[in-house]
């Protein structure tokens, strides 16, 4: 080896040695990172679960509360008071799961596999295939059928 | 340096450079697997706060069910069918958050500033500082009070 070469090899062997700690170094720091994400992460799902429940829960208190009243002037046998407060109950829960995104099933025309659930098939006036009653609404969250419509279709030899 | 020296700043550079690519290529893997994990957290965190959503909400589907039906029986004048009706939604909701983990506020007893808000103040034979009165119920989930409980308290000076 010459002294160049030599010297070059001095050389490189810094720069090899200095790389290797700078990516040492680059890695346990992301190491650390990664670790207190993991645990951030762990926290932030429970605490987001958590307030979604909560802000629901304290947003079903209300409707609890005017039951109680409801129940209260029905044990007073004051029947048009009683009837009053099942409606806004009614009208409260409706709303709160209105906000919540829920809505009903349509059940105006043809028979939806997807959302309905054909209990019985009639005859009737109606196209066949058609609903003509439903036995019990159903519902949806975004895409997502919570319950199908229980519904009766026609068989449409009623004609 | 010496053929010895010059041999040994050889081995060093090898191992150096062997030592950098290692950490380089650690570095490049956990790169993308924080990413990775970055993606996959964001996708979990909509998922479990949807699933939390839905169940809930499919919960009170029922309720409202009932609901409906007890104002069917209220349109119908069967007073006894609707204030059972009512009776049911109650027992239902109640329940339900029930075992969604919510609690009433307990007012038996002393005054508790934590859970608890007293809007009056009455004398009364009750020791001073006794809840006296419900006006409105409180709700606690766990540790966190969703609703103080409205009390009145004893002012203690009625004996």
């Amino acid at each position: 080896m010459t002294d160049d070469e030599v010297k070059e090899e001095v050389d490189e062997l810094a720069v090899a040695q200095r790389e290797r700690d700078e990516y040492l170094d680059a890695l346990q720091r992301l190491k650390a990172e990664f670790d207190n994400y993991r645990k951030r992460v762990a926290r932030d799902q429970e605490d987001l679960a958590a307030r979604a429940h909560q802000r629901l829960l304290s947003s079903l208190v209300p409707v609890l509360d005017d039951l109680e009243r409801a129940l209260e002037a029905a044990a007073e046998h004051e029947e048009a008071k009683l009837e009053e407060g099942v409606r806004l109950v009614y009208r409260s829960l409706a709303d709160l799961l209105a906000r919540e995104g829920l809505v009903e099933v349509p059940t105006d025309g043809a028979f939806d596999p997807h959302t309905q659930e054909a209990l019985l098939a009639q005859p009737s006036e109606e196209e066949e295939g058609t609903v003509i009653q439903v036995l019990q609404k159903g519902y949806k969250l975004g895409d997502l059928v919570l319950r199908p419509a229980r519904v009766v279709i026609s068989q449409g030899n009623g004609r």
